[in-house]
């Protein structure tokens, strides 16, 4: 029984048809699929971003060329940048965390954002236990156009922001509670039957699929 | 096969072990069997509260006496009061409801109270997703001792209220919402994984069992 | 026991602080309830969106002035226009269904889009089981800005558009399953777990939510 | 992309808010973030609670000043006290436990109220298996104002209890069995679902939460 | 598309080879198929049970001969005794109650018990939020050989039994619940976690499986 | 707005394709949505299968030409047959039943099979808790070249089938227990955890799904 | 805040109240709590089970005296047998596996038969994917008037053994599956749902419950 | 307490009755218990397949004779091939993966089809989030009479192939998703819940069971 097939068939021209890069999501993949992945893309002119990537894993597997890994975010960009990414508008986004449990995944958001030329704020630890964490950021909040919100526990960030702001929220979940909220199944559920309306709800943990989504709406603005 | 049994063993002493009168829970017994329960009780001489009893169930129910049926909290009040209940200790309670849903639930909690001889106040629809409507009643809400907070959808509220006033927090999930929010299940995890510090959570849209752990909050007031 | 609360704190100013109106949820309200707080609104100079309100409890409503109900989206508008909706952006907006079963949660989102001055175009019965039916419609869905998906089953569809299109994807789980996907819920997680990159995720059945999500993106677009 | 977002928002008002401390939850937090967390906060002069802090982030955290750590309970505190607590009234306040592997969690919540300068007794091992522990102890426990009831497995007691002592329950359901009672899911569940009346149930495990229930029942007390 | 299957292949050596007769499950099955299920026995010779058998389904049946119909425990006994059932041992045998709700399911066992021959005892309502409603009875109970608990809510009552009481204990979930407690899977899993010693649960509502265990249990006493 | 949408894109090509044809889904669409779908159809030159129609929905439907309604399976046959369906290969399939609560899903299967043109066997109540109806039957069970089992409760029939025939085993579950098996989740599991070696599992009631797994394999005997 | 609490209570009279010693579920607790807690019994004395110990806590322990650890079953019996365990009646017991993987919980029931005194028989991979093995053994299951049947995976063993014997039936779900086999859910649930007449249930892997069920049921012998 | 039971039972006529042949699940077994079990297999005469083996377990067996590893899949073949496989009909068969994170259960599947005699083709990483990697290797899934699809995350892949292809599809879920993805069960109920005819579903993981059912498929073709 020989293995003919590739190890992986890559969408290259992805970006061309949604404005989004593919990437490689790590934790499902040995060190070995991974590098045999990257092995096969020619990374002196190609770039790729991994996701989900154990410092472990990052520091097992056997890469040419550059790679720049961020061990908070668990996000590695692999091989040489040429003309990528294109040009984009360049609106407000901040990216707000409940709390300092949910930086890893407002991280990976960041990360997937300047990968793809886009920058992005950050506000951290606006948790509604303490409301002035709020409120003395609604200006720059008010005046974003796009928010990715992060948090776990019971995730009622989002749902005061909406009351408040006009920009599009995109919230994604957190996994860093305990008991019922372990996993971030409370978090994720409470966003998703929130009262504060017009939440854009992503899988919990998913900061890469936070950025896809703002990636998306600032596809709005090119004409 | 003769039922000897009796229908209830009623637990008149429970208000003299706990401060709390025995109720009876409608929902899982057919009008026939409450009827006999009551027939077991002398009303002329005692008071009973009986709770989520639909008013389909109220009407078809034989009873003796004094029959004060509340459609909205489907709570009743059977029998006549006779030194009961005792003085208590009156320091400010409010109820508080997210949403107009919300209100079935909160009027069982205020209806039980008032059983017990306790007044309280109530604030309708202060949902977060208007942060407004929250912040507008906040000096009434710091000055509580006691705040029953009940919510559904992904009840954010006592999350945010246990942040900003000192009283005791008893907050009550209600199963006004849909999707992954039906049932109420979204709202009581959200209560129990909040990140806001000291919310006592009862079973979802328990709005009796609020209204008795505000009562043992009261016997801590009594000499 | 006399409640002289307001049955709801409405939230006028939501639209200028949110571009979104606030819409009063039927479904766990009773036909007293809504017309107590129908009759607080001047209708004379406001007008409501009512969501979630079937065709019974629709015909039990007492109102006085215009009425709109929609037996298929069970939605309804009441009250007389004022200088409302303020003009806005238009982009071309998709809906599309992934069946027959989906058409209602797809015009809960058309209705509330239109109530907020935005057309948008339907497109039924694209799920991916008759492949045809989605790539017939490629050339349409690739020059939309905004894609609000409506699926139920296993909900293929969001994730099949994904790959192929640049707009935003709102994707809204519909419950018309049974077994495992009955009440949505295999379709919910099938969108969040999607390999698709960025899908904006709604709670089950909330085709409100989705235009919502959508109204926030168009405020990007105001300069 | 710099982060000059600060580490943590503290609160450091918390406590003139609502009587209870700001604490720090080390589970979903590494190492580093905890330490650079307490180096934002001047520990000469402030006091910090940690919660649960393993044996090995204790030892891997670099602080300076007065370190309190607890390994049963795994809490910690941090600083030297300044005129911390406030004094606070004093009724009997005992915590008991269902089972030997309930104690980490009764400490934590010892613990968090020693931290606010609230003494409490400890009722250790009072399972219903065997009635005759618990009536051993009733007179104590009758006469108690507040009990904080640490129960795994089908956690029985706090049911138990509630018809025989007037005091305020706070119940904590622990995660110390298996199969289906693994993660105390059981436990809470069976809390929630009690047929006792006016038992205060809090998130899994979190003997900290049920503390400051405690202390907000507490502020009833001051004048 | 003929069928000339047989509606049902009736297990008529069942009594022989265990001890316990077949009946039928009526709840999944419509009145007509019922009915043909026992045109094909003759009733004049034999007896059949039939459980979950609705008031309104019953009344639907078309049957020749005897029939005794229960509304409470929905139970019917139909066709002649000839012969059956076989004399049994007879230990003492109590049947008891958490509430008053649980009284459906215990008439259940009590019915297929007494179908087999076997008398049995009730005691009703011994809850133990009142807990001299368990030990004013301990005396009897300690005596019983065998004893089917029927507990709703959160299903304490046989936890507190096993520790006191030598006999076999059986433990029946009831449905009698709401919020977490609802379809009695909070009083399955308290069952099933319980840290009492040797508890015989059943599926949620089974008293005939309640039954058929102690049934099976008198099979020991048979030489 | 307007709704110029086709109704349904129905997929006649799907049985060249895939030797399946398109059915119309029932249950979670209106009497009006149906007839709307029949009559886009030409019925005098199409015939359609319709599933999970109750018979109250199929009373309400308006349709014009042949109607071959069957209440047990749920099913219809509408419009005339023209060269459908094309010859197939008939080796033996034999539906099985664990009991008659599971007939209505045999059947639902038997007629998709005889839709399709394809002819089959039906043993019924055949369930393991009496061995001697399956052994009894085993011989014809073994020379079957598929096996369509439908069970409910704890679905062991397709495991004990498993170890004994040589043919494709297609089990589906249905949805006819109580307790934890309501909703057929139980018995869904037990068929997909089984140690039995190649059982080929449908979703939850899903007959019509067996159907069309065997509609496949037959496709494998054809040259 | 010092501890002078008991590590435990210990129930030593629980075995002439119910017929079964207590024991020390060890898995929730530290090496240091049980060291404790043996240390505070006169191990000269008495005896004691330990049940759930691994074999790396059952090495850390500081025991004096008799030790008697085994480590498939991963019980152990502290202390020296002083006149225990007093004779019992010895009917045939069976101990069955429905494959090798159950082996570990069967030996836990065994070994806590073994500690009260009883005897039983033990019958190895009767899994009934291949009938055989459990037709081979019929004859001696027969004759059994107690059988533990301790399965996983879809857990069928026990309700094809009930219908073909007359003993008490006590079946434990075992954890060894995967997919929705892991943790034992889907073999409990295939037990509490199963067609199979009196099956007696207990929590996953609880072998040492079975074992406590079959005490009791012994005790009906006792005269 | 001695053990004279066999470690297993081993099902040597399994092929004779089903063609297929038993293997090991090692998983939940020692390797102290897998070796024991192969010790009692005369391995110069026997071959036997062991599957879910890991490699640590693989290294630590103690075995005579051959034994072939592959720990992709974690499968291993022991012992000698002695007229064994039986020759079988060959159709053209694809096992297809929906990314890389699936090839491990894909190879589980091959190895079990080679153990048996059938070979089987490869594609691999076919996701439909890339829609062009499926329709490029669409002429060869048209005529493959047999595919094994193994997808995790939302499992899209044999929803859209059911549409397109006239094969038996036998889809595997795939643990390999993360948040509501992890273990799989998004993929599985999307499997279930699959609006595409005729999908073949096994437990999560289990490539074994797809080969064995397609195994059983192959058993048609035999005259």
């Amino acid at each position: 029984m020989t293995m003919l097939e590739p190890i992986a068939r890559f969408d290259h021209q992805r970006p061309s048809r949604t404005g989004i890069a593919e990437a490689i999501l790590c934790e499902p993949k040995s060190a070995e699929a991974i590098s045999a992945i990257l092995a096969e893309m020619d990374l002196s002119v190609r770039q790729i971003l991994l996701t989900r990537l154990s410092q472990e894993k990052a520091a097992a597997l056997s890469i040419q060329g550059l790679f720049d890994y961020d061990p908070l975010s668990r996000t590695a960009i692999a091989g040489a940048s040429r003309n990528w990414p294109p040009p984009r508008p360049s609106p407000q986004i901040e990216i707000v965390t409940g709390g300092t449990a949910d930086l890893a995944v407002a991280h990976e958001a960041r990360r997937t954002l300047l990968y793809h030329g886009v920058e992005s704020g950050l506000l951290n630890d606006l948790g509604v236990a303490g409301l002035w964490r709020l409120t003395e950021q609604l200006d720059r909040l008010k005046s974003a156009r796009i928010i990715i919100a992060c948090a776990g526990m019971e995730a009622a960030l989002p749902t005061v922001l909406s009351g408040l702001v006009p920009g599009l929220i995109i919230a994604t979940p957190v996994s860093c509670g305990y008991g019922v909220g372990a996993n971030g199944q409370a978090a994720l559920n409470s966003l998703l039957a929130s009262c504060g309306p017009g939440i854009a709800v992503t899988n919990i943990d998913n900061g890469f699929g936070a950025a896809c989504i703002a990636l998306r709406a600032l596809n709005l603005l090119q004409t």
